[in-house]
Formats: structure tokens, C-alpha cells, sequence
């Protein structure tokens, strides 16, 4: 079975083999291929698995069985094709347009990347925004916003392309003309799932949408949670929007945090089940409750520094004065006038303290007096 | 000015004048009444303010000029008669009734706890539960929640009696028959706000309502401010529930930080201002995500443990399966079979490996097999 029709010696048609050999995670794998090249490998596997030579270690030969059935009528050429018709990019380990962020993943480092879309983006700095299919539109629209604020602040929008929150986060980077990169459980030639389909179209014109299985691959439930993994690896932090008690969403925190990537999670109501896993995270993950997309950048690393900080409310009445100031203020009646040594009395203080106090609050217009009596100024009440 | 019309040796008459002359907290006070008693202490300052002794360093000299204005008339058996008609008790440190807990305020501890109803509830295990007079019918729908089930466990519900959360955790513990104590800010003849006099005369039946300050105090801001010390002082944890960005429902929970309490904070949607501060104590605070009575109670050290866990969803396909079963079974057809080649393939596993895990699946009633062929059972989608 093994002499393969296409030459071992290039290194992206062998590592294109691998990614359809192994259904990842393997580590196995990854750490033969690390160790020798995709080719060499290769060539390894094919001389084991037909017998002509022997696997060694008992667990050597168990990783060969079970990648030797996918050896048999392999031509990883035509998976190339699809990718060509599709205008698609493969990239691979090594290459320059390698986003090194997968390299974290070791011995479970994808075997390549086939990209939709342009490769820089997936180099770019960027964010993962991940949820619940079943969102709620509370959940829907925070996703959006989030996304909207990353990809403002020039990061790329990182999702799963489903629906629910992923496809919210994808429209909100698009929708402000940022990049978003969309990870897919099967090939990128079936944009799944086919109602998020021209989102997905989107997604690789205005950024990339990328796969670590060839074209042709159904989408698993197991790809689906190894898919997570690149989620998590290829972004500099992973935020969580809704989530339900058990969610796939809460794989790629696991896989952010393993990777120590900072986690962010939304909180939303604790009446609705759509944000119990994000409460679960903040409270057994210590995730970061994050509320607003500055804070999202910040969990990306100092990224939201020169955003403005919209929330400085307005100084309200007691803000700025010291205790005992604002304790003359406070014993001040509310209509009409009083004598230190009443003010005195009322707040607790020495008529010495008062007097400095209202001195104070006087030139700041918060007081007037009423020869020796004093009151507050209209509006400090 | 300084001789007063009562018995400076009863230690009862002697705290209620401490805590009418001081405006709380005024740790110089608390030093000087620890240090002495509050007979002698009252004693001292009798004798410096009307000149018979030196204070000695000039701090102290401030001090009694700070006290020395509510010495003037001072006459705190008036107080005591109002109390009485009321029904109440007094209660001063070093009495078996006084809640150990205020203790850990050191020199902010109060001199006296005026209180209507069983003093002894002030005793027993509670949880604060506190937040925004502003608040949303979200956040009093989740405050009488956790404080019903917080009360449920025969734990006390502690909170300030305030519009909007305060008045919902009352509500919430009142509602199951539990016990709950309102410390107000001002006297507890004037049940404050007086849209909640008629919930405060409950709390006051059902449990206790307590204040620092003697009847005929008014409640000033400074009060409210001061009032939060006790809160977080004699409850074992505290929850917010809702608070604006600035609120005092935060200096609560800056005073329960403050004294090692633990603080929790319950999350809501992050378009809603109601819910900025608890998001805020979470993420600048440390405050435990806290979506339910459990939590709150576990909060509180464990006492939630015999509480029944609602939360344990039922076994999806995939829980309790391994790895390689659950990729098995993934790569069953969704209708009709395959033989064990074929799900090798699809599942990248070896024919062994395969074999094994359908044997195992077989036996757990998930797979059947035609002959050499295998499917999934009906339900097993």
C-alpha cells in the first residue's frame, strides 16, 4: 500500500498527508513529525506499514495502526486542487506566514493550515470571541460589541464561525470593516454551517477562514472540539460570551487556559442558563469578568490603553471633599441657616474644625454665611 | 458643663452616651473607651472639657473639642425611655448578647447597639446581602432569591433596610419564615426610608432592627456610610447584589475586605448600570461570582454544603465516554452501518482500537452490529 503517489520530499504536500492522516489531537504524531519532518516520517510510516520495516516500541506500532488506514488510496494532490479552485492557501510549519502562536500547542501543533481568506491575518494579534450556538440575543448583541471594539482597535476577531455568538462576533468585526478569522471543524470547502455560509464568505474576503483538516473532511463532533484547540492557541486571549453549565465554548477556555491565555468570560444574568458556564468560569477557571471590549483588549495584553475610558461619571456632591468637610456639609440644614456651635454638634466635630471646614467649602462656593450663621449654597443639597 | 445627670459607674448608661456623643467612626474614641471603660473614659472627658484637667498631647485636646459640643445637655436616659416604650434592648460590649463579631472593628468598633426585636439574632451565622436603591426588578427578583435560600439554611439575612435590594432581602428572608436584621443609619424609632416602616416593623417581629446611633438620631449620609462597617462586621460574607459603578453598597463591601470577609458579587447583563459595580468588585475586588443561595452560602464557609445541588445535567452522548469510544461513535453513519475498516478510517483509529471500543460501546447499549457491520442504536444520534 505505501509508496505514495506524490514526492515525500516536499515538505508542504507531505505535511498536507499528515493533516489528513491524523485526526488531531495526536501527539504522537506531532512529536514524530517534529522530530523527523513530514516527509521523513512519512516515508517512516509507509516502510512500517506495509512490514518492511518494524515500528519498535509496542506503542510505536499502535500509532501505526491506527494511522495506516488512511494511507491506503492517499493522494493529498487532489485536496490541493480543491484548495486551488478555491484560490485557498496552504501553510504549513516553517513557512513565514506560519502563525507561530500554534507552535505553543507542541506536540499537538497542527500539520498545516488550509486557509481561505489571506494567511497574514491569522498572524495578526487577535482575540477570540466564543459562546453558545444557542445565544440569546442579549448574548448575540455583547458579542458583537466585543467584536466590534477589538477589531476597531485594529486586532483581529477570532471565532468558530457557528452560530449563535461565533457568527455574532464574525458580523461584529466585519461590520466596523476590521479582520475576523473564522476555525472550522471540517474543510474549507464546505462552509458549515451552511446557514452561516455567506457570513463565512465574508469572512474570507474581509480576513480567513482556516482548517487544519483538507477539503473534503466532515466535521465532527470530536474535530469539533479539537478545532478549539487552534481557537485558543492562535489568539493572545480567549473571551466567552454565553455559555451554557457544559458548552463547547468552555473547551477553548480550557485550551487558552492550559496554554496560560488569559480567559475572559461575559457575565449576564444568573436567571439565564445561556450564561452559567461563563459564571462557572470566573468562579472555578478565575476567569476575568470582562464587560466592555476595552476590557477584552486589555485581557489581550495593554492593547485598549489609548481608548478613551468612557465611564468617568460626574463628581456627584461628596466626591472630592475630606471626611470631615463632608460631614459639615452633611449637618448643614437643609433649609435656612445654623450657628457653627449647632453645625458643631451635629457633626460630631469641634467647633475649630467646623469653622476650618466652612472656610474651605466656602471658597469652593459649596456654603455661604448669614453674618455668623452658615447654609448651603443652592444645588448642594 | 460636665457633670451629667446619671451614674457614670453604670457601663450600660455610659456606652449609650459614648455612642451619643461620638460621630462614628472615631477610632480616637474607640481607643480611648477600650482603653478605660466607658464610665471612666466619659469620666476623663468630662473633667478636661470643662477645664479640671490638662489633655495632655494635643491630639487628645482635638478630640475633646470634637466630642465636647454633645456633652452640652447631655442626658441619655431619655433615649433609654424611648427605647423602652419601644420595646427594645440596649446592648454594649461585654454583654453575652453582644455580637462578637463587631469586635474585629478594633477602635471602630460601636459603643451600643440600640435594638428592637431578639438581640439574639444578631448573634447567629449571616450573610449580608446589600446593593443598589436603584435597582432593576432582575436584581430584587435575584436579592429575595438568595436571601430565601440563604435563610432556609437558618442563616441570618443582614442588610440596611434601604429601598430597592435592601428592602428585597428582607422581603426574601421574611418570606420563608427566616430571621434578618436591618441596621439603620439613623435612631430605630424612625424606621427610614418611611416607605419601608411597615417592612422594617416585620423585620423587626421576625428578627431585629439595630442601629448605633440612639433614638431621635437622624440618618445623615455620613451615618449611611458608617453604618456599612457594621454590616460587613457582623455577617460572615457579603453579596452585593447590584450596584452602580459608585455606590455604597461597594463601601460595604470594602469594609467586609477590609476585615477579611469574603465578598461576593452577584453578575447581571453588562448593559445594565444596575450591575457595573458588582462587575467592578469582581474584576477590581476579587469578589466571587456569586449566581445563587449555594454559592452565597458557601461563601459564608460551608454551610451550604447540605443544600441538594440543582445543577446536575443530564448525561449527554458523549459524557462518560472516552476518547476513543466517543470518536468511534462519531464516526458511526448517522443512518444505516459500516464495517470497522471503514469507521477506522473515518475515526483516524486503528482496526484494533476500533474493534475494542465497539465491543465496550456494544455492551453499553450505544452500537449494534449486522453481521460485520456496525450502527449506531436508535436514540444514539
Amino acid at each position: 500500500m505505501a509508496d505514495l503517489p506524490f514526492d515525500l520530499a516536499d515538505v508542504r504536500l507531505a505535511a498536507a498527508a499528515w493533516s489528513r492522516i491524523v485526526e488531531s489531537p495526536d501527539p504522537a504524531a506531532g512529536a514524530l513529525v517534529a522530530e523527523l519532518g513530514p516527509g521523513a516520517a512519512l516515508d517512516w510510516l509507509c516502510t512500517v506499514a506495509d512490514g518492511r520495516h518494524d515500528a519498535g516500541d509496542p506503542r510505536w506500532r499502535q500509532a501505526v495502526e491506527r494511522w495506516a488506514p488512511r494511507l491506503h488510496r492517499l493522494d493529498v494532490r487532489r485536496e490541493l486542487d480543491v484548495l486551488d479552485r478555491l484560490g485557498g492557501t496552504l501553510v504549513v510549519p516553517g513557512d513565514e506566514r506560519w502563525p507561530g502562536g500554534l507552535d505553543d500547542l507542541g506536540a499537538e501543533r497542527p500539520f498545516a493550515l488550509w486557509i481561505r481568506g489571506d494567511p497574514a491575518v491569522l498572524r495578526r494579534r487577535g482575540v477570540a470571541v466564543v459562546g453558545a450556538r444557542a445565544a440569546t440575543s442579549y448574548g448575540q448583541h455583547v458579542a458583537a460589541e466585543l467584536a466590534g471594539g477589538i477589531a476597531e482597535a485594529g486586532l483581529s476577531v477570532v471565532s468558530g464561525g457557528a452560530y449563535g455568538i461565533d457568527a455574532s462576533a464574525h458580523r461584529g468585526a466585519l461590520a466596523v470593516d476590521g479582520t475576523t478569522t473564522a476555525f472550522l471543524a471540517g474543510g474549507i470547502d464546505r462552509l458549515y454551517p451552511a446557514g452561516n455560509a455567506a457570513l463565512l464568505e465574508s469572512v474570507a474576503k474581509a480576513g480567513a477562514v482556516a482548517s487544519e483538516v483538507p477539503p473534503g473532511s466532515v466535521p465532527t463532533r470530536n474535530r469539533f472540539l479539537a478545532r478549539n484547540r487552534l481557537i485558543a492557541a492562535i489568539s493572545a486571549s480567549t473571551v466567552v460570551v454565553e455559555a451554557a453549565w457544559r458548552s463547547g465554548a468552555l473547551s477553548t477556555a480550557g485550551h487558552a487556559a492550559a496554554l496560560s491565555r488569559p480567559v475572559g468570560a461575559v457575565p449576564g444574568p444568573v436567571t439565564s442558563m445561556a450564561s452559567a458556564g461563563c459564571h462557572r468560569l470566573m468562579r472555578e477557571q478565575s476567569a476575568v469578568c470582562v464587560t466592555d471590549a476595552q476590557e477584552a483588549l486589555e485581557l489581550a495584553g495593554g492593547a485598549g490603553e489609548h481608548l478613551p475610558d468612557g465611564r468617568a461619571a460626574p463628581l456627584g456632591l461628596l466626591d472630592g471633599l475630606d471626611q470631615v468637610a463632608s460631614r459639615v456639609l452633611d449637618a448643614l440644614p437643609a433649609r435656612g441657616s445654623a450657628p457653627v456651635a449647632n453645625v458643631a454638634r451635629a457633626a460630631g466635630l469641634s467647633v475649630a474644625e467646623v469653622r476650618s471646614a466652612l472656610g474651605r467649602l466656602d471658597l469652593d462656593g459649596r456654603v455661604g454665611r448669614d453674618g455668623s450663621r452658615w447654609r448651603r449654597r443652592r444645588g448642594q443639597s
